[in-house]
């Protein structure tokens, strides 16, 4: 099986296994209770967070918790709000920060949604009209789940110091981490969402990343674990595994070859479906994500095609493939006889030429296949 | 080592392994995605929440949560309120139960706390008093994580349903799944807590029971999982590992033997410390905890020495065993000179006669040792 939809999950690393055995079996104490063998779990969980801080390169603290989903709800609803406040998100992020938007805003705080480009890109120029000094807080994704499309959130967060500087920012980097080198004192991020599955750990794990001296609520409460931040006995397996995976992936990225690999697939593409948009622009992006549009196409229907010949490649977001959405080829500027064809081919470090190739030659079969039967 | 803290946390089954292997390894697919070996995951999911919902003779839902914590806060948050509505909960509560009531306390909704005895059992008179046609939400814990203390929630259910018809009832069986038989038809919540680690399960897992008819709203928004109410990736190893070993474990229940354990555990304590409280009535509690309390005495420092001779106890709930707190000794009842001697013995299926002989052995060595130096 080709599998090309590593931005909806990825397989755990098979050494992780050995890390479940030992904290999950063996070393299964509570890290809160007060005997030596739970010190000493508590200990090796402080060590984990420490080597994702100097991994990502943050100063501050990591709350883990047990979704990309469950952070950025963290940031949303913990990050502190101020009478007559209003929040910025980007018109195409992950629902995990859209859903939690809309929550505020039938409360009653004021919502605005930045525009982005046609590859999922914030424009500056309409980030910047919208910040404004009653702005509580800032999130846009780092690189788009959607596109790959990467926003320059050094510079989003220099205009928002600058023109909103009470705001709080928060990025959402689930895509982005492990996809390309991340080092949140350089950006100024205040707070960073990651989740492990993304980076072949475990499922069930995720983290926010609170600058030093930023300040949040806790969206769970309980016995006060994680400084109070986050309540809930401790998942250590999937903590301790999360930095190792984090390392490991990392070790083995390789950007230039994720490149070659795009420029052949956007090449080839192009080829086989003339009229296709491609979403992606690989000037802006991560290197491991291309999205396209086919017209007047389900791309579901080429998804189960491909599906027969043991390729799997996504439709957008996995988290919301089964509803239909219309939210993100709307924000994208995509015509209405492109909504329902978007595509996803996403990749690892493990990806081979080989496999895209196969993948190439396949996807022109189902798409002939498809072509002629439609005519 | 002789581990008899099993209220805070077990052994994950070593099986389990495979589980994990299976689907996080091979079948790592994101159960939303489109695909059928995505869809055969989230097959496998379903017939997981099934079987949960057989064992425990429940007709309705089972929402997966990351922990036992995070499904109380969805069941005290979740759950509707009205105008001028109150909650009950009981004044043993564990602390994710709590905190959440104080936390509502703050944002202006009533919050009775119900009395217990000096078993941790709720005061069934003090319950039916403070119930009225305004209570929205009644939280009563099924067994007590200090005491094991067992309230009969199927006559405070049908207490509930006379006099405030409107509430909503939810019980944390954190500590009663898989150490009693639980008949969720028969009891009659709305909602049930559990918690994966404390029946050999993985950390980060809980689930929420909703009986069928009732509706409550998420406390985690963004993708729709579970059917919009617990938005992330599914943990499915968590989640498919929770079934297997909430089965196992039913099947190793052994009660009587427990009994006989815990019967020849409270004999012996008194001999060995006359003037000691046992906060654990046999008659009315699980068959696996025995929560005791020595006067004048720093509880922790009996648990370091036992710790010394490979024995571990615990000194009540490991979630707050950091923090020096009096809430739970003034709840039962118990003088000042008891408050910092609280210990708790908590046993598993595996445990066996030799090992609770060692460690009524090693308690009296160390409680006369501890005795001679404070002469």
């Amino acid at each position: 099986m080709i599998y090309l939809d590593t931005s909806a999950t990825t397989a755990m690393y098979p050494e992780i296994i050995d890390i479940i055995k030992k904290y999950a079996v063996d070393n299964y104490y509570n890290p809160s209770a007060l005997y030596t063998n739970a010190l000493n779990v508590a200990k090796d969980i402080k060590n984990a967070k420490q080597k994702i801080l100097d991994i990502l390169h943050g100063t501050g603290n990591i709350v883990f918790t047990a979704s990309g989903t469950e952070s950025d709800n963290m940031a949303i609803f913990g990050s502190k709000k101020f009478k007559d406040c209003k929040i910025l998100i980007s018109n195409v992020e992950h629902s995990a920060i859209y859903q939690c938007a809309k929550k505020l805003e039938a409360q009653g705080i004021q919502v605005e949604y930045v525009a982005c480009d046609r590859f999922g890109i914030v424009d500056e120029d309409d980030f910047k009209a919208k910040l404004s000094s009653n702005v509580a807080l800032v999130s846009i994704m780092h690189a788009c789940n959607e596109t790959g499309g990467v926003n320059d959130i050094e510079k989003l967060v220099k205009l928002t110091n600058q023109l909103a500087p009470r705001a709080i920012f928060h990025s959402d980097g689930v895509q982005a981490v492990c996809k390309m080198p991340i080092n949140l004192n350089k950006l100024g991020v205040d707070l960073y969402t990651f989740s492990a599955h993304k980076f072949h750990g475990m499922k069930g794990v995720g983290g926010l990343y609170i600058k030093k001296g930023v300040n949040i609520n806790p969206i769970i409460f309980g016995g006060g674990q994680e400084n109070g931040l986050r309540s809930a006995t401790e998942n250590v397996s999937g903590i301790i595994s999360t930095a190792y995976a984090l390392e490991k992936t990392y070790k083995n990225l390789d950007i230039e070859k994720n490149k070659k690999i795009m420029n052949y697939l956007e090449t080839s593409l192009r080829k086989i479906v003339p009229n296709c948009i491609i979403n992606t622009d690989f000037q802006r992006s991560l290197s491991n994500i291309l999205s396209f549009s086919v017209p007047n196409t389900r791309g579901e229907v080429l998804l189960h095609l491909l599906e027969d010949k043991g390729i799997i490649i996504g439709t957008g977001s996995a988290c919301s493939a089964q509803k239909a959405h219309t939210r993100i080829p709307i924000a994208l500027g995509l015509s209405k006889e492109y909504f329902d064809g978007m595509l996803r081919i996403s990749i690892d470090n493990s990806t081979t030429f080989e496999e895209i190739e196969l993948f190439v030659k396949e996807f022109d079969n189902c798409y002939k296949f498809l072509s002629n039967i439609m005519k």
